[in-house]
């Protein structure tokens, strides 16, 4: 399993993803799933991907070693690409070609799919955030809807259903993805440490954070006794139901 | 969709159902999925069901009205198996019988499946909650895991896995319920409002409580908007991520 979420604010991007890969419970590893591509003061693009391993690095190795574009003929890469909108384009098509030659002549297509968050900024371009599909065809984050999630993604939805909005800051949406991370943790042992955070801050152009908490991080201890606490807290404050005998 | 949660912890049982159904998101409607069979003295019971709906209420059809045992060859009933342990085999076999009757000849069997959960104390005997699936087989809640799901289980589930014990007071237990079926409704709009509850103390052999909340109710919108207040604050009170520049 895997759990990935993206979100987009007035301020910048949040990216985090969990490093957990399973073949069978019995067969757990440690993979990274969110991957930066960084040009200082030129692009910063952190995609994260969910589903079949071997077809998400497949996918991240072919944008980094370009794929030829169907109908400029050009051969495009992550790094060459001059808008989030080709970046979208060229993840899709990635997957796809990646998807298909894994299933050629195999029955069951569908393990070999994979799923894809992918955001940043590229020059004066627009900051985009995109969930792309098996199909290579995706989604994108609005106002209305400032996050996208990949993976195991229900146990985490509740706490970004009640607090992220596009107006929440940069900071409060990396706390809100951790808090959000951590719930699905809790509910899913597919889902584990280490924890991979990418932030971008709008027209930056750069990385403002690229970080992995692992299980002796401080700060995500201490954040998960402190949102523990306060949800035991909370339920506690909640008068009782006053609903009478039957 | 559906959501159903029963939590047995020491001094009862609590059992809450929304009552949303669909037939495709363009045929919505209101079905009651939580029964009650109550003796006053001698027995309470509580059913929940979740899954094909015309299969669910045959199931409680059949308990009401009998299902000859395969062995004793008697007719039992809700109201006459002698401990919940039976309830739990009526239950099974009345759920085995209707999916299969309602496959017959059916090549989506799958479709016509449906789980139930099943709480409750029959005279000194034992109170107790089991979850019965498709194939008629059940698993019971212990003190370790006291609480048991079905339907759309996930967004719920967070706050029942932080806060629910088994020594959880019994108002405690409906209040976080409660909760995690306001979590449920707001990630899911086919898990919906009336919500039907039952709370049975142990040994009282009698409802304590059987309510049904609608959207006036004022005790679940105080809740509701308090939870959402306290995870506003929860979230704030955590200090600002600490991690510097990559």
């Amino acid at each position: 399993m895997t759990y990935c979420v993206g979100v987009l604010v007035r301020e910048g991007l949040v990216m985090v993803a969990d490093t957990r890969t399973n073949a069978g419970i019995d067969n757990v590893a440690t993979f990274r799933k969110l991957t930066v591509f960084e040009n200082p003061g030129e692009r910063a693009i952190a995609i994260a991907t969910a589903g079949n391993l071997a077809t998400s690095q497949a996918m991240v190795n072919l944008i980094t070693e370009g794929v030829r574009h169907p109908e400029s003929d050009e051969v495009e890469t992550i790094a060459s690409v001059r808008s989030m909108g080709e970046a979208a384009s060229l993840v899709g098509r990635a997957i796809r070609h990646t998807c298909q030659h894994a299933a050629r002549g195999q029955s069951q297509a569908e393990s070999f799919e994979m799923t894809a968050l992918l955001g940043g900024q590229i020059g004066e371009r627009a900051m985009r955030l995109f969930m792309i599909y098996a199909a290579g065809n995706f989604i994108e984050a609005t106002v209305d809807t400032p996050y996208l999630q990949i993976g195991e993604h229900k146990y985490g939805k509740p706490i970004l259903d009640r607090a992220v909005t596009n107006a929440t800051a940069l900071g409060d949406a990396l706390k809100l993805a951790l808090i959000s991370m951590d719930s699905t943790m809790r509910s899913n042992l597919g889902v584990g440490l280490p924890i991979d955070l990418a932030v971008v801050r709008r027209d930056a152009l750069a990385l403002d954070l690229a970080h992995r908490i692992d299980r002796e991080d401080a700060y995500f201890q201490d954040l998960r006794e402190r949102w523990s606490s306060a949800l035991r807290a909370a339920h506690q404050a909640i008068p009782m139901p006053p609903y009478g005998k039957a």
